[in-house]
């Protein structure tokens, strides 16, 4: 059998959790064939006392507990591939963008690490280098979800998980834009109808059209994206 | 039984995806005693004709399929409680923030649409007034491992779940900042010591590096928080 196109290394202290809601649909059915692979280990199975233990209260005090450095690195140095990509979710690392998807895409695989608790030892965090990955500005109860998420975003990028229905540079973020509106039958829902343009048959039009709500959509909703657009596109027209 | 403190309703054309990761650990065992309820109901119930169609051909053209607004809006008009947020996740929402979560968690429940393909048609987000709501600037396959985050962020914060584990103040994005890094036992891991001000004993010092901490991070890592955070002390500091 051909070696799959990504291989997902998950440490976690929930291994039954994956692969979870990637066993369905596009992801599951690609990783039955193959296309891709997805290792859950128990971190705690690297724990030295008879009691398993992988974390401690935090120095200094506080609420919760922490993961211990010593444990967690023996997890990671057991599973994790040299040169691949380490990645630690975290509410305090870069938050995850489309373009980095593409990146990890384009590699053969990562070692996704999920922590829980009040999170990793920051000893473990330095020493292992591990790139540090936030899903967004909220907080959860641990980095699983947030491995499920990337996964997701990965696996629908491999080449045969979608087929043509996929067309990158049409999607949300790959022209630095959200995506414009999308319509279909019926012609009429509850008296609203669909942008006349979209059934012209003018496909000169409707690709200006759907750049032009894609844009207003943009400067609407993210003021962000849209300010980033706006240099990336003044950069571009100076190289002309 | 009491009423639970949250109830969620999810429509999806994968419910067996649910509950998923959210049926383990703490989110799972706080399922079980009713602290929360999940009712995950298929799309495809609601579709009228006998292959159950939910979705069609882009207007105007292009790859990929959209969900029909009058399937969808059958399937929201079927289980959404009126009063309630009707979130449909979507890369052109407004992204998901902590302060959103704890706006949840203050309500009673909350019906969350997740959407598949190229998503749904836009008359239908419009006529019924969704939320739209993205976890980042990536693409997923569908809304599924959204609303699982999302469910996720909200239940850990729920009176009961995490106990008093809990320390609203001083996670992530609850002061505006980044977490300051944590350290446990061993006191030293692979030459690498905890920093002494943690073992003091001084509590006044320990609150005091953690707050440089936390802002530091924050300034260093995420610019943008950072300008938000100095605007709301100086705003604050006027008002004092």
């Amino acid at each position: 059998m051909a070696e799959p196109l990504f291989q997902a290394r998950v440490l976690t202290l929930f291994p039954d959790m994956f692969p979870g809601p990637l066993g369905h649909s596009l992801a599951g059915r690609a990783l039955e064939s193959g296309l891709w692979s997805l290792a859950a280990t128990d971190i705690r199975s690297f724990a030295a006392d008879r009691h398993r233990t992988v974390d401690d209260t935090p120095a200094g005090g506080g609420a919760g507990m922490v993961m211990r450095a010593d444990v967690v690195a023996r997890a990671v140095d057991a599973v994790h591939k040299g040169g691949e990509p380490l990645i630690y979710f975290s509410p305090r690392g870069r938050p995850l963008t489309q373009r980095r998807v593409r990146e990890l895409v384009a590699g053969k695989g990562a070692t996704l690490l999920c922590g829980r608790f009040e999170g990793l030892d920051e000893r473990v965090i330095e020493a292992r280098a591990m790139e540090e990955v936030s899903l967004g500005d909220f907080v959860l109860s641990g980095g699983e979800i947030a491995a499920l998420a990337l996964l997701d975003a990965i696996v629908r990028l491999l080449p045969g998980v979608m087929g043509k229905e996929i067309s990158g540079t049409e999607e949300s973020f790959e022209a630095g834009l959200l995506e414009y509106p999308h319509y279909t039958r019926p012609p009429v829902f509850e008296g609203r109808e669909i942008p006349p343009v979209l059934i012209s048959g003018d496909h000169g039009k409707v690709a200006q059209w759907r750049r032009q709500m894609a844009e207003e959509a943009t400067r609407a909703r993210r003021a962000d994206l849209w300010e980033e657009y706006l240099k990336e596109r003044l950069a571009r027209g100076k190289n002309v």
